[in-house]
């Protein structure tokens, strides 16, 4: 745990240019350690791009014959503002109830040391040996929509090769239930940028003939969505597809309260969407849009009657199956382009974009991590959806062939990219026996043998 | 203008608490060179409560049956951002092309100096006297919404006692067609507080049941108002009067084109607005709702996929005869309420609020002013009215039953409350010599006589 700690402690926040030498340390870091616990080639890979972070590789590959499992991480972390909410400042990382608090608690350095400190016991238990093969593939750009790792895992496909891919960065249903991610949502994401007047005006002297920016920005956010959480957006629901009447069974079969999770995790007096479908198939299997900040004008202390030039407001939709993000993008732009009001000028600038996707059910290596699981957890592993991002699975899948599997070991109020970021100690050290169990699963007596 | 440059040095920027020292420190440099111009009782008011600034006082008052006058302005000023856009800085005063550049150079730094210049230039043009009585009475807190004025014109009534009050924190119609204004709208300020989820929360997981903040500002703010322009707030037109057809005449002989205006003064593509009414109606004799700023959720570097849990937005509505800021605030607040989309709470607070005002056509003052502009500036003076507020013009009429003269000297194009203010110093110099001439028509000859 110190270690956990120390990771924790440095600010690696990969959005704001004002942390970059930080979140080189937290990739020095990760390197040095993966060192001293025993992998080898452990090195940090530059972009030849300004701006960018490095990733760190290192790998084990002397189990011949065994499978080999490529480790994605990310040891960049969120902004962690509202400063002010966090009970304990956010790299201050603070033990309260069975809990360790700190920014990237579970998204993602918390899980990403699950899977680097199962593999150091696995190397300790076995003398320095692994069952398998690993190759770890860390990034620093997770949270900052980063191309580093595109290009690099498209121009190293060779040297990546592997059977299967392991991401920890997902979360259980719920406590005490293992779970398997075997859904995850695609996105776009970018901003409206919304121009009126040549300058900020005085609203006594122009209040009625000026276009207002900021208006126009809130009326084209509120156009792109009814109220009831139908997206507005022409041609948007297309390509969705329905979920399986057996997934469908499954999510019904699973411990969920909607009023609870209401009062509990959102903690809002209602929940919102899209009526005739239930809360899981909204957040699983239903595609969103957002706005996730909003700016604009004199918002500061006091008044300023001022009818504001320019807005812009960060958006996103989460995809499902099998919506595409680059037409997506281009719906988006033009339902904006026909939403803005007289007298101003509104654009979207596209900030990054990933495809929804599935895991394949027959994937061997799903089951082995199921029954591993099942084996620390003692309760069966369900096999869920998430609602989120991790464009590293499309990647893998298109450029390596590789196949992911999401054990998370995060829990649902985990409050990840929120203040009081969280991760529960037990499910960190239930996590690395889990996935010592895996390894040993799946390089031990009764292997999956290797395709490479 | 060696003075008036240092004044506009000071950022006596009232609605910041920052600037509380430079506040202070304006209203004594406007203390000090009263005094040294020959006024007399030239003295700082406090006000017991905590956050005021101070009222400047200083009168002379040794006319006796001549007219007196009470002479009004703030030394206070608008924040200045957004700061990159000023060509010279804020506070750097700067002469460009005949202009006069700063924060404050026409609202209302420049303008009271004129009031300031004209009774200094009067006092010595007449061997330290003056043809009329004056009281100036100087506030900083215009830009702020303080009450200190309120409070102390309530309770000074007798001391403050005057024929008429100058104001001169308007504009003129046009360059070269000095202009009196005759009717101004009033204001109804305030903030609406949004509140979703108990925090904020990750859009992936959340993303289609969690109510999002800064959505619903947005869809409150929109449903206030047709995009035409036409405010949906139920009541809200209920008390408002038709300009007469005799001030539809007027407006409509002075030199204006909507074009040109749009291009020169907005620089928008379009002038937005209700059908049926043409600009300037628009601007002073119609209501408005604007929205001023918004914030919530990341709206700063990179991306962000957070649902906002909190937001707010900074609106007004200008009023114009018959409405009631007060009526006005309770239709507003109840038409945020029903707005407000489930699963969020949604309330106003009310910042400051001003009635809508006219100035009597046949105060005697009225006319006296307008002549003594003509002979300065050699074209006949325009009755216009002005789409902002100037509350304290209803102050003095329901306190002290004194009606308020409006010569205006600054220029449509003046970009006050916005980056690059500017007066024009020709305006600034006719401005004194006009005030100069209307003091000795007063008192002169032919002497206006007081009723006091």
């Amino acid at each position: 745990m110190d270690d956990l700690i120390r990771f924790l402690r440095i600010p690696s926040i990969s959005a704001d240019p004002a942390y970059t030498r930080e979140v080189r340390q937290a990739a020095e870091f990760v390197r040095a350690w993966l060192d001293r616990a025993g992998l080898e080639n452990a090195q940090l890979i530059d972009s030849p791009e300004a701006g960018a972070h490095p990733i760190v590789y290192a790998d084990w590959i002397h189990a011949p014959g065994r499978p080999t499992l490529l480790l994605y991480g990310h040891y960049d972390v969120q902004p962690p503002d509202p400063l002010e909410e966090w009970i304990s400042p956010p790299f201050e990382p603070q033990i309260r109830d069975g809990n360790i608090y700190a920014r990237g608690a579970a998204d993602d350095k918390g899980q990403l040391f699950i899977l680097m400190e199962s593999v150091a016991q696995s190397l300790r238990d076995n003398n320095g040996h692994l069952p398998v093969n690993v190759k770890f593939l860390i990034e620093g750009e997770e949270e900052s929509s980063g191309r580093h790792i595109d290009r690099f895992v498209t121009e190293n496909g060779s040297a990546l090769a592997a059977d299967a891919a392991i991401i920890c960065d997902t979360a259980m249903f719920a406590p005490e239930i293992p779970s398997l991610t075997v859904s995850l949502r695609g996105i776009v994401y970018g901003e409206i940028i919304v121009h009126g007047a040549a300058h900020d005006l005085h609203s006594g002297d122009y209040g009625g003939v000026a276009p207002n920016a900021v208006e126009a920005a809130a009326r084209i956010v509120s156009s792109l969505k009814s109220c009831d959480g139908k997206i507005l957006i022409p041609g948007f629901y297309d390509r969705v597809l329905a979920p399986s009447p057996a997934e469908i069974q499954e999510w019904r079969r699973l411990p969920f309260n909607a009023e609870e999770f209401r009062d509990r995790e959102v903690g809002s007096s209602a929940l919102t969407g899209e009526p005739g479908f239930d809360p899981l198939t909204r957040i699983w299997a239903r595609p969103t849009f957002e706005v996730h900040g909003i700016r604009g004008g004199y918002a500061g202390e006091g008044a300023k009657t001022v009818i504001p030039a320019a807005a812009s407001a960060k958006i996103s939709l989460r995809l499902v199956p099998d919506q595409r993000p680059g037409e997506v993008a281009e719906q988006v732009a033009s339902a904006i382009a026909s939403a803005c009001p007289p007298g101003v000028t509104a654009r979207f600038i596209l900030n990054h974009a990933a495809p929804p996707s599935l895991v394949d059910r027959r994937n061997p290596y799903l089951a082995k991590a199921a029954e591993a699981m099942e084996s620390v957890f003692g309760h069966p592993t369900a096999y869920i959806g998430c609602g989120g991002s991790i464009p590293i699975v499309n990647l893998l899948l298109q450029k390596l062939r590789v196949s992911t599997v999401l054990p998370g070991f995060g829990l649902p109020d985990d409050q990840i990219h929120a203040p009081n970021e969280k991760l529960c100690i037990s499910n960190y050290i239930r996590g690395i026996s889990s996935m010592v169990r895996y390894y040993d699963a799946l390089g031990g007596a009764n292997p999956v043998s290797s395709a490479k």
